[in-house]
This record gives C-alpha cells, structure tokens and sequence, in this order.
C-alpha cells in the first residue's frame, strides 16, 4: 500500500526515524554505561519492543499487566512492571505473567509489599521489587531516603520476594535532586547491607542527560521512540527526529483564516503541551491547530502565506505520542511513502 | 457479576439514571415538538441507540462513518452523519450505506456536494444533502445566510442528490444569534422555493431551551445520555444525573494530602472542563484530580477531613464521557451493583 492510499485519519509511524531515534538511545546508553529498558507504552507493539532488544536493550518496562502480558505474547522474556499491583485479580495475573518472563515490579506502601508476599510467596521462584522513589516528580514512590530504606527491608524480609534496587521518575529538570536523593538512600542502604542492585530512572526529555545522575544503573525513556511536540518543546528532538504523524484531511474551509481537519481529540488526543496548539502540521509550519472538538480539528491559517485546499492531506506531529497510539487500533509503519506493516496496537482499550 | 467483582481501571453506566436522562430528553422534545435525534458518540452502543428510537427518536446522528456502519449493524435504520464526507474510499462506504438506510449528510462547500452528486448519482434513490451554517460555533460551516441558498441551490441542481435543509452546531449561550441566522436563511430558502425540511440543531448543554430557536424542527444531543463535569459545569445537570462513572483504586497515598489513582490519561482523558481538575470523585467531593500523567491520577485531598485508604475504590465522574467511551473496549451497564451487561464499544479506534 502506498501513503496515498491511507484513509484519514491515520497514524504514520516513519520506520527509518524510529531506528535512528532506537539507534542513538542504545549508543548513548552504551557510551556511559547504563542499561538501557525502554518504555514501550508509547508504541504498544511488539515489534518495536523486539527492535529495541535486538539493539541491546536489557529488556522493556510497561505500566500495565495488560501492556506486559502483550509484550509477553509478542516474545518479550524480561519486563519490568514499575507500578503497585493491588487486588486478587492482578496479583493472580501477575503471579501468572511471573511464571512466563523475567520479571520486576515496584512498591512504595507496605500494603503492596504485603500483596506481592500473600499471592507470590514462592520461595524457589522470588519476585523482584524496586522500591519507588518520589525524588520531586510528585506522584508515587516513599518520600525519603530513610523510608525506601524501611520498605526496602520489608520486602528483603517477606519469603518470596527479593529486594531488587529503586525506581524514580525523575522531575523534567531534577537531575540533581535526583541525584542526591537516591545517592543519600544508596548510602542507607549500603551501610544496612541492601545495597540496591539496579537503580533505574525514566523519562525521554532528559533522557540524555541520564549520565548526571551517577547513581542510575539503567535508564527507561519510551516517546524518544517516535518524539512528539512536547518533548521538542522540551528541548529533546527536532521534527526531523518525530517518527509519528497524524494523516488527516482537510474536509472545510469555511473562512480564509479557518481550515478544519477530520482529526480531533479523539485522534489527536486532548494533552497539552508547553507551546500553544494541538499538534504541529508538517507541510504548514505557519498553521496553530488550535482547537478541537471530538472529530474536528480547527486550525487557524492566519500566519500562512500558502494553505490548504479541500481535500487536501497533511501529517500532524501530535502533542503525545503515547496517548494517540492508544486512541488507534493500528498503525502504518512506513518505508518512505511505502507501507511496511499495518500493525495492530496491542493492549490498547484494556487498562487494567 | 457485581461491582465489586470489576477490575480497575473500568467505565461503568448507570443504566437507570440513562433510562431517567433518555425520557426526559425525549419528554422534552415531544412537549415543544421537536424531533430527537440523539447523537450516539457519547455511548457508540446500538443497545443505547435502540432505546433511544423505542422512547421516539426519530433516528440518530453519527458523526463518523465508522459509526454509521456499526449503528447499521446494530439495526438502526435512519442515521444522520453531519460530516463533509470527502474522497474516494469514504464516498464509496457512503453510497454502500446509503444502500442499507435512510441516510442523510451535510456539505459546507462545492467540493463536498460535487463528491456526493460525483459517487451517489442514483435519481431513483437520492441523498438527502443538509446545508452546514456556522452560527458562531467557529467550526465548519458556510458563513451566512447567503452562502446557505446557494449551496442548497447546488445541491437541489445536482441529479442524485435531494436538498434537506439546514443543520447546526450553535455556539453556547448562542440562541438569539442561531435563531437569527437561521430564520434569514429560511427566509432566504422559502423565496428561492427551497424551504427547509428540516432544521437540525445541536448539543447537550443547551437541550432544554432549544425551542428558544424557533426555526428549529430536530435537536441533536448526545452527552445527555450519560452527563460529566464538562455539562454540569455549562449548567446541565448534576451529580445524580451523571450516569458515566471510571472505577479506580487508589494505588499509592504517598503524603497525607496525597492520593493516586490508577486512572490517569488514558483513562479519563486529559480534555479540560470550565472548572479545575480532571474528574469529581464521588465519594470524596472535596478532592481534586489535580493532574493526569498516563496511567496515574494525582489527587489533592488537602480539602478533605476524610481520606482514601490504599487499596479503597472511588468512582470519577470524567470531565468528558464521550471521550472516555473512545478509550475503553467495552464498558459495564450496570443496574445497581449488579452488571447487567459488559457491552462492547463499537467502533471505537476506528476513526475513518
């Protein structure tokens, strides 16, 4: 199928762009020493997920046992799930994802680490639990170097369960707190004999800059797979480096200014991103999509010197990439103007 | 099973608290006569749909062709697609359709009407062709009352195409100025011997004073059927009346005015409402879903004298049903706590 054959709107994934972006984040990681486990929420398939081992990747991270046990069907043997499991129905599949793969979770309350210990309590196989750590991002994980240490000895202490190092999402521009956070809980660690095995932190915009926190072991940025908006806005990447594009079509041109695209929030998703807009349109740099509603895309033309036609097609670079491969059943992974594979986007529309 | 047996996260329909929105929308609609044409993209379930024509819907409105299709597959037999339907492979799934049901569209341009007369030329089965009018809502839409005329011209002129009227989206808080516009263009109609069959106007917030525009014969709304904070924020409605709740747990309670849930973006959606916070936790009014990263929701519970335990399960009204219909696969109908049905969402992440 050729790219002119694509009904709108559609996802465009660039496979060259994805391996270059692949590429550069394994050199990185290799260059300074970090294990790299990337995130693959933002593509959801286990082709990529494959692409990123073959490169060298320790193994992938995911946020959801759904998401993991798609990984897992796709060939994917190491997974690290840095999420707090609760509830008999997840446990029991987590115990059964535990049986299939590698695999890791995280914890940052005694109530999960008593639910891991209760449903996985085998000692010949013991599961691996990080501890999470909030080092400012300001949404789960213990609070302080004194408190990771405490949970790190409960879950050293349960039958069953292994203590396996800490987990951060550092905060956008934290680099430094994170870095004397965890290096202060390394300490505590170390002098109560855990010291942490891996010590894993996240995210893409400043996922080369990893290196200034020389506490970290390994590494699990996962948009640097396609880029998006808010990681250009960020700093990290320029449209070059965006694998990901929304085809849609301009079915209305009801003023001069005004162009309206068959793609709204329900194809481009809501999230805002640092700079003005819904999403950037590569053959009109000039143009703001400016609002949307559920299946129209409003875009304000005012700056324009050339626009669009009716009918006329563009690719827009999405605010998130993440959250638009959940909005689509599938994608078109394309060689240039050549689609390679319609693939279908695992564990999307199952969130538990 | 009962709601206690669902895993989080989840969408849960209160099928009584529907059936009260649905007859009051149609109570509402017969006592000023006007024709309901309820809008399905906030449910996307024939089951729904049914209802809605078995209380004196006269048909409903999709506004996707994939929802079409899966409405016609569901067994409706009238569907109304307000979209300038454009290009080859849309056009043909148009005339297989048009095949199957009465079926009506809008154009707001020539390109769109010569696409119609181009594909669907059939004299003896002509397409009901609406004319779009831009009232204020600043979306598609021809923009006055004189551009309304002549592309109904062109659509009467057009062999295998039927003029049907004037469809719009007005502007909230836009009556006087919808009602104006409209009652020119009918004017304008009449005395070109082209009065409007029907006049088609649209949205939920402002249902119950749509005879405010006298022009009009059909209203369209859609998030009534299940109401979220965006509507009861626009003055529509109120908690009791809200039948869309996600099902979270709360995962993690890092700080005392902390709580997270395992709701984040890909499960409320991150569309804003007129007031702050992404989603109203029933059982907890003071707190506030302060902010959404993918998988997690970030409560401030500073407000509350009560707090949620780890582990506890809250309901969210989400500011947006509609888009929350799109990222499930299915969503549970429940009569009470108990699920009377776990209903497939039809033609969600197909978006064409």
């Amino acid at each position: 199928m050729h790219r002119d054959d694509i009904d709108t709107p559609a996802v465009l994934i660039d496979l060259d762009i994805v391996d270059a972006n692949l590429r550069r984040a394994q050199d990185y990681a290799d260059a300074h020493g970090l294990r790299l486990r990337p995130h693959v929420k933002t593509h959801k398939l286990p082709r990529l997920a494959r692409a990123q081992m073959a490169l060298g990747a320790v193994g992938v991270t995911c946020q959801k046992l759904s998401e993991a046990e798609a990984m897992a069907d796709g060939g994917i043997t190491d997974i690290f799930l840095p999420y707090n499991i609760l509830g008999p129905r997840k446990l029991d599949r987590l115990a059964a994802l535990h049986g299939r793969v590698t695999l890791s979770v995280t914890a940052d309350s005694a109530v999960t680490v008593a639910g891991y210990a209760g449903r996985l309590a085998d000692p010949a196989r013991p599961l691996t639990v990080l501890v999470e750590c909030d080092t400012g991002a300001g949404r789960c994980g213990v609070q302080t170097p004194d408190e990771a240490l405490a949970l790190a000895r409960l879950i050293a202490a349960a039958p069953g369960l292994c203590f396996g190092g800490l987990m951060a999402y550092p905060p956008r521009a934290g680099l430094a707190q994170t870095q004397d956070w965890l290096a202060a809980a390394i300490a505590a660690l170390g002098a109560a004999g855990l010291p942490p095995e891996v010590v894993s932190i996240g995210g893409t915009p400043d996922m080369e800059r990893a290196h200034e926190i020389a506490a970290a072991t390994e590494q699990r940025p996962g948009t640097y797979v396609y880029n998006d908006r808010m990681q250009m806005a960020w700093g990290h990447g320029t449209p070059a480096d965006c694998a990901m594009a929304v085809l849609a079509t301009v079915v209305s041109r009801p003023t001069p200014d005004r162009a309206i695209l068959d793609a709204g929030s329900k194809a481009l998703a809501a999230d805002p991103a640092p700079v003005p807009g819904h999403g950037q349109i590569v053959e009109y740099p000039g143009a703001i999509v400016a609002t949307l509603s559920e299946e129209h895309g409003a875009v304000d033309l005012s700056a324009c010197a050339r626009r669009p036609e009716i009918g006329e097609r563009v690719h827009v670079i999405p605010n998130h990439a993440c959250v638009v491969t959940n909005l689509f059943d599938e994608v078109h992974l394309m060689r240039g103007d050549r689609v390679e594979e319609v693939a279908r986007v695992t564990s999307r529309g199952r969130l538990t």
